[in-house]
């Protein structure tokens, strides 16, 4: 991925009056009496709080049985005109499918208000972790004065390592980018989509950014963005029931606010596609199992929307998957994926490369496969980042689509750990 | 599955004046010198014909790369106004993606036809096996007069058996049932969908009936049985290149000819049913590295679309496929697929169990999970052909969907074996 922007340190903190902290408070534990916030175990709560006020924007996972954190975040949003201040997110338990579900999401929002002297609505919410287990609410009691008095404008690390459940890694990204010679910065943390324990709801996105603009453009670039990025991953194509992308924006950055597409609007969605393009990325390469990130660009479509389909088809495939975990060049498979999206163009213009650090292969042109060395491809295949490049020769357009191979660590962990 | 019918021996030629035959004429060996009529190996060809002409229906991949067979059966039945007499099929070659494809395909269909004394497009003709390899055409000419000096009327295992690929049984299914009085035969045979080679393009469907029906009513049958039985068959989500289905009807039962739709027409259908469905499940069953059958039964849809396209969301369900192959009771995936499934329906009325020859667990009422024994449920998954049963309780539609778990295998299978 070409870099448009200076990416710098501090994730969800990169953007100015951003704090946060996060902290252990013992979720997992059925008996809540083990709660010791001074045992330093892997954190699973955090907060972040905007300094002022933000704009927001969020976009939720399109499943029906949706978590509770989300049905009380829509919600809270509706009330405050979009505008909120701080988030709490937790690992360890999705709070979905309980029937105390929303009770127990309103009262996070509450305990945050309360403390920070806040209005409820101002407050985002989200849970990752296990389904239909009940959310103990005392271990949440007793951590939310302990996240509040922590808040830290350095802190994001302690919040990007309290999302994770079984990621092997954080994930954040942030860019530096200006707007009409003033600096801004946008910068966010992601987790997923590792799933040890059963049903976990897996990806969350969190996004803040200093730069000052209309709280109706920022959900259109956020919408416009989630599309040709978050929306291109695919692990095992299973849409989770707590999915959210959440991006605020408090304009502290001082630019003159942005209010109409234009140059700055573009320049500010080049810096939000930047950032969430590399968090895709992230958790694309952290998939469950994965050996191996792939990234699938479609190039010369007819349009976004065909391009995006192509290379989501062959991202998806699980028989492509299984073979790049086999590093077996048989573009047959992807020509089968190809073949089998819903889009309109001409399969016998299509071009298929294989390609790697390592090399590039070309493998497919004019409806037929082409000679190729065996020997070269599986050079090129035994990379751990793969790119598989599509030429619909059919237009100007272009998407990228992104997962990760299919191995037995995958069936591994979603089959065996049950305990 | 219910037997409606009496359930027979005989395949493809369960059906009165349908002979068939096999034999092995060495396609796979790239030296054709090879080829040895009197040693017996696994055949890799085969021929069946009608004594008399036959109304033919047939149904095709909607995959954009088509194999060659494809094509030009299709050109065949367009030209023949869908009549019909032979059918040869050939595995370990699907002649797809290769530039001399379509005059190979038609040179099997010239050779059938000259052997037999019949038109050119009264031929059908289907491949399956390794894309994008030439295919020999000279194991085939030497095999055709072969094929048609021993076809007879009890040689259908002949035929079945040189369909497979790396399937691991023979798959054949025939019922009896009576139309007006008059005794009238249907079965049929399939192939899929192991792929131990890379691109295998994996599914065929053969079936043929005595009974008299007319052409317009027999393809109407079959594109409505398809959308019910194959099309509701999900191994990997990946849809192959070859795939066909093709129904001939010959009228020797000597009924009177169904033209019009009504109780005879239903007849038929609720038989063409029994036979599609039992083969679609034994399809299922020996899907590639599957240790368990998975079959997903929704009811009380408001139709039957809905009703499909819940069953086939939790059949192909990565995750869910997972968790059968860990017998895992983790209702919390099933719920998850059935929300993001693309259909109309209330989540909160939704209930399912998990059902199995050992038993039923209900683990899901009115949007929440139940209490259940864990040791109850993982007696009832440690079967080898797991139900789900899902109840939208929204009306009277139904449908079901089959598939089978996701297992080490199916990533040796596909990763590995690249040789």
């Amino acid at each position: 991925m070409e870099n448009k922007f200076k990416n710098i340190d501090g994730g969800i903190c990169a953007a100015k009056g951003f704090k946060a902290s996060g902290t252990y408070c013992g979720i997992k534990k059925p008996n809540v009496d083990n709660y010791n916030p001074n045992i330093k175990h892997k954190n699973d709560i955090c907060l972040y709080v905007s300094d002022v006020l933000c704009n927001a924007a969020a976009v939720y996972t399109q499943n029906k049985v949706k978590g509770a954190p989300i049905i009380v975040t829509k919600a809270n949003l509706e009330k405050s005109d979009n505008k909120a201040i701080a988030v709490i997110a937790n690992s360890k338990n999705a709070n979905t499918c309980n029937a105390d579900g929303e009770e127990k999401a309103d009262k996070m929002c509450q305990l945050v208000a309360d403390e920070l002297n806040i209005p409820k609505e101002q407050v985002i919410v989200a849970s990752t972790g296990v389904i239909g287990q009940i959310l103990p609410i005392e271990p949440i009691e007793k951590a939310v004065p302990i996240l509040v008095k922590e808040l830290d404008y350095g802190k994001n690390l302690e919040a990007a390592t309290a999302i994770m459940t079984t990621d092997t890694v954080k994930k954040e990204y942030a860019v530096e980018f200006e707007i009409n010679g003033i600096t801004c910065h946008l910068g966010g943390m992601a987790k997923g989509s590792g799933m040890i324990h059963p049903n976990m709801a897996t990806t969350l996105n969190f996004i803040t950014t200093d730069c000052a603009i209309s709280g109706e453009l920022l959900q259109r670039a956020l919408s416009d963005i989630v599309k040709i990025t978050y929306n291109c991953l695919s692990i095992d194509g299973d849409t989770s029931t707590n999915d959210m992308v959440c991006l605020m924006a408090n304009g502290l950055a001082d630019n003159e606010e942005i209010t109409c597409e234009g140059d700055e609007y573009e320049i500010f969605k080049s810096a939000l596609y930047e950032v969430m393009a590399n968090l895709t990325r992230m958790l694309a390469k952290d998939g469950e199992g994965a050996s191996k990130l792939l990234e699938c660009k479609c190039i010369g479509a007819s349009n976004q929307d065909t391009a995006i389909t192509v290379a989501k088809s062959v991202i998806c495939s699980s028989l492509f998957k299984a073979a790049m975990f086999g590093e077996d060049a048989n573009w047959g498979r992807v020509l089968c994926a190809i073949g089998y999206a819903d889009a309109e163009f001409d399969i016998n213009k299509v071009d298929v490369d294989l390609r790697s650090s390592k090399g590039t292969v070309a493998v497919y042109r004019n409806g037929s496969g082409i000679e190729f060395s065996e020997k070269e491809a599986s050079k090129v295949l035994s990379s751990d980042e793969i790119y598989i490049d599509i030429n619909l020769n059919d237009g100007d357009a272009d998407a990228t689509a992104w997962g990760c191979d299919l191995t037995y660590d995958y069936v591994k962990i979603n089959g065996d750990y049950r305990t």
